[in-house]
């Protein structure tokens, strides 16, 4: 057996091999699901719907909690409950290309969703993505089906989830657009800003950016199953 | 917003809430792959090729280093690299049931497979299964297809995977069917024996043990996104 501990890099248990070819790390991509995969939700909401104050982002109320209370007062003002989101999501598709640049990849590595979205708003995309796993947050609904609340299921969720799988011995490669994911892919092994907006480009050089999915799949091959470190 | 953190349940921003709704917090299910949902591969790959060498399990030899070591080096006496292997397993199929198992599973919460099998061995199982997320190990193969070794990724990977999810507040459900899962199952929030042999039931009888996917189907239902703790 070869070891695969970072404490021990290029020994196995039949002697030392050349440090040259260190034991290689199994692979996980996390990949951001708003802008990456699918649309925007509550931008796409707002369209279906046609109710122009689900169209507020962060970029036009920063504080978070705020935003949320507002979109959930707006969704009871206008009578809509979960079952209405999720039928206006149902009718939503994925980004052009997305299923085939997710399914290529779950075929050559591990891949799971980091997103800031809610399960119930995620699902009907995953039902078209074909069910790849996803890390997100999830709404509090009462019987009525009326939107309560939401649940955030820990502060940071993105980085904390690349740190934990680093700790399961995986090398990350992460991709995502937004400013919520620059701690994913300042704490994955390799991290990649996918069509992100020109002040987040600007704002982390450090960060390649990319815009098509077979160039988001040619700069992740070479990292995958090699010996690049 | 509903804060979700061991250590403020029963609150959220708003003020106190009854104690007795604590908020929910969302579930990972964890299964154990060979015996579970596919055939254990090297009794399959015994029975495909013919070579009654490859049907000797820990059972046979508890020390996994020797056993391994005695299987590759069958598969090399006999000619056989990795991509023999992969044809042999591209033609055996996941156990009757699993994968309408798992797609019931996927709709409903998140999935990660934790398997002590090597993802080579395990991605023709995946594809018949609809690329479930999976944690395994790796083989070590040269140029010619020939397999030189094993990388185990980390010791006791799936406790350690368990406990990663259970860090990322998640509640964990997970189900296998042999002493390797046992850290498993024993680090979860609810741990099953499937379709476990009657000594390893006999050993642990503090986890259920059960026998059809209905069955467990059942058993993780009041446990997801339910308010049982």
């Amino acid at each position: 057996m070869a070891t695969n501990r970072s404490d021990s890099p290029g020994r196995n248990d039949r002697g030392p091999v050349p440090s040259d070819t260190p034991p290689v790390r199994q692979t996980v991509v996390t990949l951001d699901l708003e802008g990456v995969l699918i649309p925007e939700v509550w931008v796409a909401t707002a369209e279906a719907t046609g109710i122009d104050a689900l169209r507020r982002t962060t970029r036009d109320e920063p504080d978070y909690d705020v935003l949320m209370g507002e979109r959930l007062a707006t969704l009871h003002e206008n009578g809509l409950g979960l079952d209405d989101i999720t039928q206006v999501i149902a009718g939503l598709s994925p980004l052009p290309g997305a299923r085939e640049f997710l399914d290529e990849l779950r075929a050559t590595t591990q891949v799971v969703l980091l997103s800031d979205t809610f399960e119930e708003f995620a699902r009907p995309f995953m039902a078209q993505l074909g069910w790849p796993t996803v890390f997100c947050h999830r709404l509090e609904v009462d019987r009525s089906g009326r939107i309560t609340d939401y649940v955030l299921r820990q502060p940071d969720q993105k980085r904390r989830a690349v740190e934990a799988l680093r700790g399961l011995n995986y090398r990350v490669l992460a991709a995502g657009d937004s400013y919520n994911d620059v701690s994913m892919l300042g704490s994955a092994d390799h991290g990649f800003l996918f069509r992100a907006p020109e002040n987040v480009i600007a704002e982390f050089p450090e960060f390649p950016a990319l815009t098509g999915y077979d160039e988001l799949l040619a700069a992740f091959g070479p990292l995958l199953d090699s010996k690049v470190p």
